[in-house]
């Protein structure tokens, strides 16, 4: 194993901690700087190259072992109307290589692609490359509309120019994409009887988990890993979030929590005086970015060294697509607590909320329309009653765990849950370091997903045979 | 019993029969003059206002049995893109005569509104009313938009102007219609915990077995009488529905069978010629139906001897909203084949299907969306794994029946046919000339809804234990 392939690992276990620290403080200062940013859903940074595109070696060397074709696929913008609207190109990655075919009823295992450049999500997404083989399985990722090279309108300009061009970026028609995508890719196949598996990290979790619920006519089950489908309205506290990443912090180091938390008083204060945002971001070596954690998120984010300054706004005005989201559907609320948080207190306020999205999109949230298209409330009793086939694998050093599915539903209706897992570190490459835990919960995933697929196998035997 | 109800519950049982004369007859008597007609799928005659308004008396009368308060309740236009579209005022009727109340969990029943003004449905669904009181139900009843009072844009004329108008008037929106409505109505009224059971004919039928697999956090249990989920690609042979009424009319009378049939070369002659469709009119008694079925005919739709002439087409510019979702969404195949139909024979062609609704409503039909959306193949084993609590009630003189599930897929998903039953008639009101098998059927319903109803009092009581 090459250094710099170990050391980019090593920073995994790091990085739940390390990545945190980004967005956390990120959002606080924000808070004191501009009081609106906090009030959103935080970034899923985990899976986002936002922060900082990964050095161009790795780059290489990722695409030199996962290989794929790059083909495009044309959607409807609106898939729930007949309005006369231009269609758009969806980008998919997709590797035949290990697949056995239609005729063996070769598994088809789908990536739900998520908010960011597609290809960015397949390097990064090592287990499905890894199983593949075992399961003879094609691997195809399609891109989320909106990001990445998949943008209506021709352009990112124009896709992201106001509230009607953006109006089609929603997580439902996200999904109607995968179900209209791998219908087409499995009729052109001939492979209309293989298996979908779903799978997707984060809000790519989600989709997955949703997309199984909403469309299992075309997918046999999902692992949906990190995925918060809870973290709505109230069904889990809003303080939840910042109270899993504060105690993060205490687990390392007590006095950096401390540190932290009584800071912000001094912090808001230098901030609001003349040049003090500047002054503060000297001081923090460059980029806002505390510098004792400075060089752990190096390991992470710049292991050659070569990247100076993140960046950690990817868009100067503000306009990306997930900000969107969160102020049309996913209208997560995040509440900062006095007493577990290490952050500023506050108080999720709906109204401000709607406030700051009409200022900054001239659009007005949907807070309860997620529960309403994919349920969230009493989610024991409905999702035993009516789903299967759903990993939710968490583990809960991630501040998203809080809103997702930690308990066993049903038999196969399970939560993988792990005391020491990150974000999605399941969907991550398979490394010799890998520690026990993580071996284990990977072998139980292949074998829950096996079983899902011998059962469909011997459901077409049955039927085959009548 | 008053002479006027019996005369009129009489003819429900002709019904079947006569009511597939006026559809089919039109179909192909139009096959003549305008070959486009008879590719679309037909109208759902058992359920539609079209034909005939209901005499006065008979209105007055049912209104007085079925007393509602008529509401509004402000919808999106578009539910799955933020675009900046008016939203409209769609109506619902509701009763609570019977309602136990939101602390005793009191159930709710969904009528799901379909393609006609909802009072016409209500008044026309006694068995819901019939059960209310049993249940201690609430009954709502939410028109389906684009018909009746739930017009987008303020008024029939703007909404049904051109495609671009009609454009959301789609069954995912009028589904998401009802999930938006049901869960506001449930919030007004703290009934959140109170199920809701869905029921629909026909169409109506089909978007309660939808809405049921769709969004089963909603609704814990469908009642879906005569619909033709399977009506869809190749999933049920196209010539289903015309072999269908013709072995209705071969089981009524084989001469009259024939009749029809060798007629078709000489009526495609006679209104070739000049003046020929207005003789034929003549001939035919008033408005193209055939004389000897006029008076059976008359007692259904016009047993007060008021009505003269039956108004065969509802809207002279073809532009009505069932036509629209034929033209969309609703593709349903339909031939008429060489032997076993009456009609002149006909294999559906797609192309010209296709041309005929761009030359109509300037639309592109998408003939695999429904099944993409929806499900449909293979349905056997896919609604076994992941759908529950669903009765799909058929009779097999109904010529829909052909495109429904007429097996039990599994415990919870069950099929209840009769060789007798027509289009929905489970759903009308009971009397004391039932036949016992329609009894039977209505008893078999009630058990099974009220076995869901138990289960999710189980359920809940369950989760308040623990």
């Amino acid at each position: 194993m090459p250094k710099t392939r170990q050391q980019n690992q090593n920073s995994l276990y790091l990085s739940p901690v390390i990545t945190i620290v980004i967005i956390s403080i990120l959002s606080p200062l924000s808070l004191a700087a501009q009081p609106s940013k906090f009030r959103r859903a935080p970034r899923f940074v985990g899976k986002l190259p936002h922060l900082t595109e990964p050095p161009q070696r790795q780059q290489r060397q990722q695409q030199q072992q996962y290989r794929y074709e790059t083909r495009y696929f044309e959607q409807r913008l609106d898939h729930f109307s007949f309005a006369d609207l231009p269609t758009f190109s969806q980008r998919y990655l997709i590797n035949t290589d290990h697949w056995v075919g239609p005729n063996r009823l070769g598994p088809i295992f789908l990536y739900c692609g998520n908010e960011g450049d597609i290809e960015w999500f397949a390097v990064n997404s090592g287990f499905v490359w890894d199983i593949a083989p075992r399961f003879g399985a094609m691997l195809v990722f399609p891109e989320h509309r909106y990001y990445g090279e998949s943008m209506p309108y021709g352009s990112r300009e124009v896709a992201y120019q106001n509230a009607t061009t953006l109006s089609y970026l929603t997580a439902e028609q996200a999904l109607a994409d995968f179900a209209v995508f791998i219908t087409n890719l499995k009729q052109n196949l001939s492979a209309e009887a293989s298996p979908v598996v779903l799978f997707g990290g984060s809000y790519g979790g989600m989709l997955a988990a949703w997309m199984r619920l909403k469309y299992p006519h075309i997918a046999i089950g999902a692992l949906a890993s990190s995925a918060p489908i809870l973290q709505f309205e109230d069904i889990v506290p809003p303080e939840t979030f910042y109270n899993i990443v504060s105690s993060d912090f205490k687990r390392e180091s007590a006095s950096c929590f401390n540190t932290i938390k009584e800071s912000w008083g001094e912090l808001v204060s230098v901030g609001q005086k003349e040049n003090g945002l500047l002054e503060l971001t000297k001081t923090f070596h460059l980029c806002r970015i505390l510098e004792r954690i400075f060089e752990g998120v190096s390991v992470y984010y710049n292991y050659t060294g070569n990247v100076d300054c993140f960046q950690l706004d990817d868009d100067p005005h503000g306009l990306d697509g997930w900000n969107w989201q969160a102020c049309t559907e996913m209208v997560m609320p995040m509440s900062s607590s006095r007493d577990k948080s290490m952050f500023p207190a506050y108080d999720y306020n709906y109204s401000s909320f709607k406030e700051e999205c009409w200022n900054d999109f001239n659009v007005i949230p949907r807070p309860r329309w997620i529960t309403t298209e994919f349920g969230g409330h009493d989610i024991k009793s409905v999702l035993k009653l009516f789903g299967s086939n759903i990993i939710f694998s968490n583990g809960l050093l991630d501040p998203w765990s809080g809103g997702s599915v930690l308990q066993n539903l049903s038999e196969t209706i399970v939560a993988l849950v792990t005391e020491e897992g990150a974000h999605h570190l399941d969907l991550r490459p398979s490394t010799n370091e890998d520690p026990d835990w993580l071996k284990k919960q990977r072998e139980t995933e292949i074998k829950l997903i096996e079983g899902w697929i011998d059962n469909y196998y011997r459901g077409k035997k049955a039927t085959f045979n009548m």
